[in-house]
């Protein structure tokens, strides 16, 4: 089987790309999916719509485009790695791992050790957390090893 | 019909007993439930089964305690309230906005005008965006009028 | 058992009255639900949270508070009475005509012949098509008959 | 991914030709489904089996036959565009809205702005609401970005 | 824990009664339903709405009218009896096994030995075959026992 | 979109033959599954896990064996064409009936005029009633037509 | 709310009673479920259906009409506790945890710490592993406790 | 059709070869998954995100990494084949029945007479009861025969 994995929460570093090239060095069966990535076009996916005066609004509107995209994603991936970051809130990684809880997909964690505790509920329904992309990929070859 | 609602969130302010207040001022027909919300206690909700040395764990079979109690009452719940406070990650929030999102179950958030940009997908899928509990007990009003 | 009886539809004739008083009449075992029927409370649902400039967000506000109530006694109810009357698009009754399809809840449409050719997609997904609310009351004793 | 995107509604005017053509011209990784848009076939859709006299059962007839595709369609769909014209009804487009909102696939709206009222309940429940047919594509090229 | 028990098939002898009797006789928490069992006011279910001059949109009304009732009671019961008897086809009764078999609820077959064959697929989907009424009471007191 | 269809039911005619040789000629975008159609290897189907003496077991065990089958092929057709003929009592017919049923998959039913009455309730919640294999492959076609 | 708790597994201990008095004393807002738990009455449960001659039939028999009790108990538990004592292969109690892993209902093991590692994958789709009924007691306090 | 077939259970004989070995032979429509197979590598699987001193958690954090390939496995195979060898206690492998029987996954059991006691409750759940892996050849043949 050929696994879809869904990369969610942290836009500002390069973690998505580090966890593909190792996946395809060392030719796992990994199609990958992942919100758009461009923190302004996803503040803007709505405004082709018309842009709200009110922020909120604004804001309203491109989420919800933006959720056409990452709520079918994440229906339909096999694995979601969640990704933590030092900055922001990233409520919405937060919102993802709890959406994939409820669905019963399985997802891992990426995060550095000092946000263990806030995280502690997000880790506990998670099927792993991982301090580094390397120990992603890692468990990437262990999961889908054919034969 | 007697409604649940769930309270999710923030456990630093009275906000929850302020609804509650609310609600009984005018004998609303809803019950509430909510999370074991001493601080110190929900830490150590898994401790009577041993106490981990490592604090991972310690908060991994903690927190998995707490699931048996929110998971169970999220589920049942006809509606959320979730709270987002001035402090803390409040990741466990924006798990359960995530979690009543793929279950369909409407949740109101309710948090400051501040933060409305990082709370943006958390909002987008939330039935209503309150900033003050009088407004959500005003919500409860008109959701459970009869007649 | 007691049946829930969700009513759907059209606010501005008495069609709901004349069925709960033919079925309190008849001493059936149902207990009624429906939405807000108020036209203007309706459309001011959501100002309590602050009224929008824009009357599409002001809508759109409104409607996500009003969902709150509606869509969660749809959920609930063991079978809906779908009112078109003469007047107004009444998008609204068939959208919950559909959200019933979806969900394998049996529906009843009530309405006059003159409107059989555009709802026929609707009746085809109905469990019954009544003209008036004596024949509603008629089904609701046949269904719910105890022995 | 390849995305499934239903078209509903409105077969009085060109706006599927429209949207596909659009998304043809950008190459975007879209197929598209819909009803079958010929309104004296779909009327008649069940006269195979033996057309009945009373136009009830023959709409009746017609209207299920009818449903095994959209129906099924719409079940498969990643996302649905539904379209509300100046003409007619259009109950079962609404319908269909309300079916999707019950199955939590996103749809998006495409109608003009003085028809925002009426629909509100529909819009809410919607994750986008157009005006244009170019605007769908907009949002469906935003959508489906890869990479 | 209340055992609801749905009991489908066969109207025209009294082992509704029997079984009845047999439960309240051992004081079993047990609470019976059935579809209405007077077969010409079955058959007339849906004559209210209009009798259809043509015998198929009749049966076809009545069939959709007893529906409400029947599909309802068999979603919400936690065990099924459905009896086969000596005559008439009876393929409602193994339209309700196919049924409770799509939606996982355990049910109980009834019926003599002679008819084993035909009933192979029905029976293999069965939590068990019963030949009397009274093993029927039995398996209910087994099945409900307290402590 | 490829349709599967489902062929369920008497197996003594060459109905299904018919069904496929009209859907090949007509080019139509169809797979048909079906059940093990030779009778006699139907009712040995588990016979190579051991024969049981009782003939009760020997249906039971090849019952189950079948429904491997059936029950995976039968939840994963997009449409069922269920058949009942003249002979013998096709409980099993009646059973998948209600299964797609419940399961919210759409069939057409395929019998005779004369037994009309006794299929009441498997035809009203069937898409559409067909006399002739022809009727099906019309359905199939209008059904399945791409733009 | 009241909790409804399942007690599976182990039948030749009083760990079920332990359990139901500590919650009693304790008053707890808890209900217990349990399968019948005299062994040679369960091993018999079907028996007065007919005994089979061949022990494997007599053991389906007996197994199904336990799971009658068994599966729906579980299905409408919102906890489970499942005890791995010293004897027997107690697969049962491994399949119950499974059954409840995939409906997504939370449970508890209770077991000794010599059996950990066979236990590894039951372990750790479960809330708690417990080794005494008072552990388990806690929990419920814990889980179960009002405002 | 092709059918994913899931091999879970007893990893210390060649019972998977043997049944791929048949399948290939005779052609058949199949694609086999299973778990990963090696003992030690199983026990590690979590070991690259960190090995934990407490064999409990370090068998917990292995078992997680574990489900993501067997529950995965598990939830999208058609039929399951689940083997109880002669050593060990296999509590996973009963934790995957019950895993099937609550998901409506049709599985075949693969075990020895002198175990069919204490797997009653595991075998009544089952399709089908193989002693050999030959005869689990012979079920495929018959289950996966085209045309």
């Amino acid at each position: 089987m050929i696994w879809t994995v869904y990369l969610s929460g942290e836009i500002h570093t390069d973690w998505r790309e580090q966890i593909e090239a190792g996946a395809e060095a060392a030719g796992l069966p990994v199609e990958f999916t992942a919100p758009v990535t461009n923190h302004a076009a996803s503040d803007a996916a709505g405004d082709m719509l018309g842009k709200p005066d009110v922020a909120f609004w604004r804001d309203h509107q491109s989420s919800k485009v933006n959720s056409i995209r990452t709520k079918t994603m994440l229906e339909q991936c096999d694995l979601a790695v969640i990704r933590f970051g030092d900055k922001y809130k990233q409520w919405n990684a937060a919102f993802d791992a709890g959406f994939c809880a409820a669905m019963g997909t399985p997802y891992i964690t990426l995060h550095n050790d000092d946000i263990v505790h806030p995280l502690k509920e997000v880790d506990s329904a998670a099927m792993a957390w991982a301090q580094t992309p390397e120990q992603v990929v890692e468990v990437l070859k262990y999961v889908t090893a054919t034969g």
